[in-house]
């Protein structure tokens, strides 16, 4: 059909070795995703977001371009975030690289697929994992 | 580390083809959400959404167990749904089964992954493209 552009692109990141005070702290979390909507040059329009009992949070911020979501396992460590956006303009890496900085993990690994590509599965555009020494957010 | 299950699974649904007025109806897709949220056997905490215009919806239900997200573009007849559940009681693909019977697409795609490997990327469990007459549930 001609079509040389994806709709959108999801990034996939998983946070493994996080301390576990920030993955529970609802309010960090909420911070969070406002600030990785700006790095991802994304408008927010709404977070929800729930605390869940002894531990753990889920919270989504709906965006114009789709949405950032962080769903976090204190208990062990690990925090599984999906920022996924459409338009030219947004950045949703630049996101990533400012969650990993937040989050602190030891070890990350980012899947980026594209989407909307008509009749198609979604594109394997990037998948790697990280050691935290090698991310240079952290350097 | 001896760990035997991924934390999560996350089925990324692509739906193609899908009658634009059903991709413009708000309430057509909170509606999708809520009985989505019951086929995957997840706790549908709160919906939040927004509607564009001219056209175009997008909207996630924060679940217990993660999220379901739906976003529109019904001037390409497309799509992205997302849903991704934590726990061993959830059945996140009976609930992309039945968003493929409501949204009604020509053809699909669905990206099956497991997520909260310690140290790993989400690995890919599924990846395949349907033809609508291929889909049972719309035999």
């Amino acid at each position: 059909m001609g079509q040389e552009k994806p709709l959108g692109v999801h990034c996939i990141l998983e946070l493994f070795g996080c301390p576990s005070e920030l993955l529970d702290d609802l309010n960090f979390i909420e911070r969070a995703i406002e600030e990785g909507s700006k790095a991802a040059r994304s408008s927010l329009i709404h977070i929800t977001s729930h605390k869940f009992s002894p531990q753990g949070v889920t919270a989504v911020g709906l965006l114009a371009e789709s949405h950032l979501s962080v769903h976090t396992w204190p208990e062990r460590n690990y925090a599984a975030v999906d920022i996924f956006t459409c338009g030219e303009r947004t950045q949703p890496e630049h996101a990533c690289e400012l969650l990993v900085q937040l989050f602190q993990p030891k070890q990350y690994s980012l899947l980026v697929l594209s989407r909307g590509w008509q009749g198609e599965s979604p594109r394997i555009e990037k998948h790697r994992v990280e050691e935290a020494e090698l991310c240079p957010v952290r350097g």
